[in-house]
């Protein structure tokens, strides 16, 4: 339909990166689009640490579960879920926080994402790729306290950005039935339309891996969910001032 | 930097809307874009509803707080986290789901935030504007029950989408060196950038209301923060299947 359009609807994950450098001052461009996305009720709640030290690099490879690219990229960015900033905002007024509603839980994860998503379209849109990296929460204490973050702060995943030096397919989404509704749920025809679904992704890693993968999408999600995900995020967010009412 | 920076560095909520209506199959390729968003270790936890009924619609109004354009928009989308696919899918496979972890609270929601955010840029990028609504949040067990939906499925926020019948200015965002940090998280010199930020945002509203209007940013912040935020959200999403270990 048009430029915008192609870009949005041709995203893929990209983990290998060529050596170029992505310049400061477009880092600061992405940010700034990552910035202009919606802000709830004006809460402004993300911050980014970029990770140049290579030491931190390397470690954080290790904490997010072993992801070379998360060392090999020229960036790498930490989006972190803040309300730090408010109680300091507070503090300037003399006014007490209340804070651990689960309510700015969400607001501020939701600002984290919105950002996180502009920087990445504004990335793409100049040849440049990357990939979220959810994996930081595998060790997300661990994380923290590398990065020094106080309490009110949470990291919700990092990205890796640079240049490609791979051309990845685009992964098959689900039926725009299973996803698109009108007035209420009803889910009566999903379990057909997943099946069908899931011969196509079947497909798609069929020809990725010269036949030697074929996961159906409900076999993937259904082997995954039967397993205790990160356990340790209740606690660790409670630990640091969210969810607690 | 190119066009897709400028469109989204000049994002800005738009509340008005012209009665001209946005195509169905225009509607469709926008849902596309949301679903090429990255999603957590390919989840898809996002399910949209498209509110048509009228009637719906004005009691939507009411339930979101009174905001007249959630009728009077083209559409009006609700955006959902949905786990409920899911359990569906182990279903399929007899497998028994493991539900209830903060961990899958936080993808599901991410991942509705990256598909939202592609579904807008999508919009802007064809004129069409829109402004998203967290005030579904208000009344969230009520806006559920409208909705029908099921345990594990939550209405994260709507969305408001329509041609655009006015044309607000860009709202100042923080300093990039507040949001932006190196290798280490430190806030030493956020409260002065904070307030030079705040003549900005006095003066933004200085300038939009006549001179009415003239509230810095960490004031409204902190006059926000010092009351409680929907203290409903927690026991609702523990009624719901979220947020339970």
């Amino acid at each position: 339909m048009n430029e915008v359009i192609t870009l949005l609807q041709s995203h893929r994950s990209v983990r290998k990166f060529t050596d170029q450098t992505i310049p400061q001052t477009v880092l600061e461009e992405l940010i700034k689009c990552g910035q202009a996305a919606a802000t709830s009720s004006f809460i402004q709640a993300c911050t980014v640490i970029q990770v140049e030290d290579k030491n931190k690099r390397k470690l954080l490879v290790d904490l997010a579960g072993g992801q070379p690219y998360v060392e090999h990229a020229s960036r790498f960015l930490v989006f972190c879920a803040d309300m730090n900033r408010h109680k300091l905002v507070c503090d300037m007024h003399n006014s007490k926080m209340e804070a651990g509603y689960t309510e700015q839980f969400i607001t501020a994860t939701v600002d984290v994402a919105l950002f996180a998503q502009n920087v990445l379209t504004a990335a793409q849109s100049l040849g440049i790729e990357g990939v979220y990296i959810g994996g930081i929460r595998n060790n997300i204490a661990e994380v923290s306290d590398l990065l020094e973050l106080p309490k009110l702060v949470y990291p919700v995943f990092g990205m890796c950005l640079g240049y490609p030096a791979q051309d990845p397919e685009t992964k098959p989404r689900l039926p725009l039935s299973v996803v698109l509704k009108t007035d209420h749920y009803q889910d009566d025809n999903d379990t057909t339309a997943i099946s069908e679904y899931d011969e196509q992704v079947r497909e798609y890693y069929r020809s990725r891996t010269n036949g030697k993968k074929e996961t159906a999408w409900s076999e993937k999600i259904a082997d995954m969910l039967v397993k205790e995900a990160r356990p340790h995020m209740n606690p660790y967010l409670k630990d640091r001032g969210f969810i607690l009412k």
